[in-house]
């Protein structure tokens, strides 16, 4: 008789995400007529650009032909595709990254679940709060925690680093001793960034302690200010310590197209439960090899047109697009006098729910103005009080949600 | 200090089809003048037939319009998908399968090395031998498996079914508890299949003693005798014991474009860890939902298209074309004096190789005949002796590859 892992009942309540669709759908079937704008999931609703659909149509006829089909692909991913990832991403940014450090795959979120695997299982994990709920939920399916604690409202054995007004959302180290960092920045919800220096303190403590930092970097495109680091390798000795996620999702609107890539350079080393040293891009070279048979052809092809003159320009100017939303929600917000912070590096706006209770304002917004956002305590404790939305919609719906919002709620 | 996985570093040798490959190229490398045929790795190399060509560019043109574009997708895949699958291939079988029960993602080989994160770490994994090496490794990396025997070409505490001449490469049920039984039928790689009476032996067993059987069901679409089954769930019982894989690779030459499901039925159930009785389709359900983030809309799109009539007649016609490369290579071999397995409800000739040694085999047909193949061990210890052919290539190249063993090798 086979015995199941336990662990995966620890998981308490729906995903965010799950339970504020349920919520919202719910609504709408009540209320058929309503004008709901959606502006709580992290998700584009532009169209892929010119350049993409071209370059994705061109593919579809290659696997047409005897000449241009390609069947089991690289497992971690095209050279088309790894070659100019490397070169605009990193090396005309003045990092050098190896092209067998370069993994490409489907989400950012199957990479960062996936990237404990190779991990003790005693590892301690730390993460921002608020946080994306993907981190700590993978970590205690695979037994990295202990229950869910209600007065807590967090995991026994996670480390939560509180994000709060008081330290600027800027988390402090950790006191006890931790093993692994998910550090997502920009951030994710809270739409701020680090500034270099603040980078630095991570990256120093890592190099000291031996922790491992996971820095998923999937909103990179949005940094606007010069002191912001669009990769954590811009800081000295970070390829001993940190591997890093980046996605095609927000930069090209591949959501529902699914492509990302990961960072693990050969610097990274630690010592496995058998006492011996071990590289972390072996490891992942293993694990991506067994587990993954790679990412579509015809998706890789479609990202790689962004590398193009034509494709940057075309994405650059729907980023543009996102962040004027960003920016009328944050200064419309402000001006009605709400406390708002984010939406400057970031898609997101951290907004600081009048009356303290997430839920309540995600049930107020939506009853009474139509408009769904995502409740903060839903990232994380630290996100009680607090509501993110975001930047993904379009200017009517963006204009119209704010109107809504500044006149209805103070 | 973080400590790494320790399990990793059991895995023995390359994967398989990584160590053809190089052999292959450092011969292509040596010899750029060779006509080296690749009949070794079980790639398809037709190209996409014209309903899944003209649904992909169809949903491509989707994503490049407001009205049309798809995001986030649900993430077990979309309705206009699921619908026909549950449809055309389990109702019209006489197979009831509910809409929750069926899971869209991204490959059968990623699809059947996820599902162990669901048994506990100490359950005991049963293999036919030979086998998929990709069962056997990814149990490994989770530490389901001690040292690698170099005397039994395997590794300890995996349970190992020989398949051999002395048992019609029939497994015999294990002598030994198992919990976890991973069989594939149509089998890769001998290329022969379990009739219902046969597979039925497996299902009773697994009421029996409480274990799961993993059914690899990949090959599904080359059955052409009638007293095989096209599911595992056309078996008595087999809800309650069983989860299904199915992959797009094969049947509609997906190796590259990347789409398989998994069917997990409501009634498997079993004890976990904390002696609870858990839904293994619940656990799934979490585990697709938190760790994967849906298969992209364009492809699952494309695979809608081998549904339709035209679809269905186009793609059966590709396999018709495979076949008779099977049967092309079954009887060629046969009348040259070779024994051989397979080819009948399956895309695959288990040849024995002369001389009773894979890797020696293989190299003499690559070095003195430039035709790649795969040696029977890389698929586990009872494959020693054997050597795998696959029907996935031209119709000349298959004829030439035949015709020069026939020729050179007695």
């Amino acid at each position: 008789m086979i015995t199941l892992n336990g662990d995966y009942k620890k998981l308490r309540g729906n995903f965010l995400f799950t339970e504020i669709a349920k919520r919202t759908n719910d609504f709408i079937a009540a209320h058929p007529d309503a004008d709901v704008i959606k502006i709580g999931i992290g998700d584009v609703v532009r169209p892929l650009v010119p350049a993409v659909i071209n370059a994705l149509h061109k593919a579809v006829d290659d696997m047409g032909t005897y000449e241009g089909f390609h069947g089991y692909g690289p497992e971690l991913g095209y050279s088309f595709l790894k070659d100019k990832i490397l070169l605009k991403d990193y090396k005309e940014r003045g990092i050098d990254i190896a092209y067998d450090e370069l993994f490409v795959s489907c989400g950012t979120k199957c990479d960062t679940s996936a990237i404990q695997e190779l991990f003790s299982k005693d590892t301690v994990i730390a993460v921002t709060d608020p946080v994306y709920p993907v981190y700590v939920a993978t970590n205690v399916m695979a037994g990295r925690s202990g229950a869910f604690d209600d007065v807590l409202q967090g995991y026994n054995g996670i480390v939560y680093l509180p994000c709060t007004e008081d330290n600027n959302f800027i988390p402090e180290l950790p006191k006890q001793k931790v093993d692994a960092i998910y550090l997502c920045y920009p951030n994710n919800p809270t739409g701020l960034a680090l500034k270099r220096d603040e980078l630095k303190v991570w990256v120093d403590y890592a190099r000291k302690t031996g922790a491992i930092i996971l820095y998923d970097n999937a909103y990179e495109v949005f940094i606007t200010e010069d002191d912001v680091p669009h990769s954590i390798y811009e800081i000295d000795g970070a390829k001993e310590v940190a591997i890093e996620f980046r996605s095609f999702s927000k930069i090209a609107g591949f959501t529902g197209t699914r492509l990302s890539y990961s960072v693990v350079p050969k610097e990274l080393k630690r010592i496995d439960e058998n006492g011996d040293m071990v590289s972390l891009n072996a490891m992942w070279t293993q694990r991506q090899t067994m587990k993954y048979n790679g990412a579509p052809y015809i998706i890789q092809r479609g990202a790689e047109a962004i590398y193009t003159d034509e494709g940057r320009a075309q994405v650059m100017s729907e980023i543009g697009y996102y962040m004027e939303n960003a920016r009328i929600m944050r200064e419309g917000l402000r001006e009605a006098g709400f406390t708002v912070y984010g939406g400057v590096d970031a898609p997101y706006i951290w907004l600081k729910a009048p009356g303290g209770d997430s839920w309540a304002f995600f049930d107020r917004l939506l009853n009474e103005y139509h408009v769904v956002g995502a409740p903060g305590v839903g990232f994380g404790p630290s996100g009680e009080g607090f509501f993110r939305l975001s930047a993904f919609n379009s200017r009517e719906n963006t204009l119209k949600a704010i109107d809504r919002i500044r006149k209805g709620i103070k």
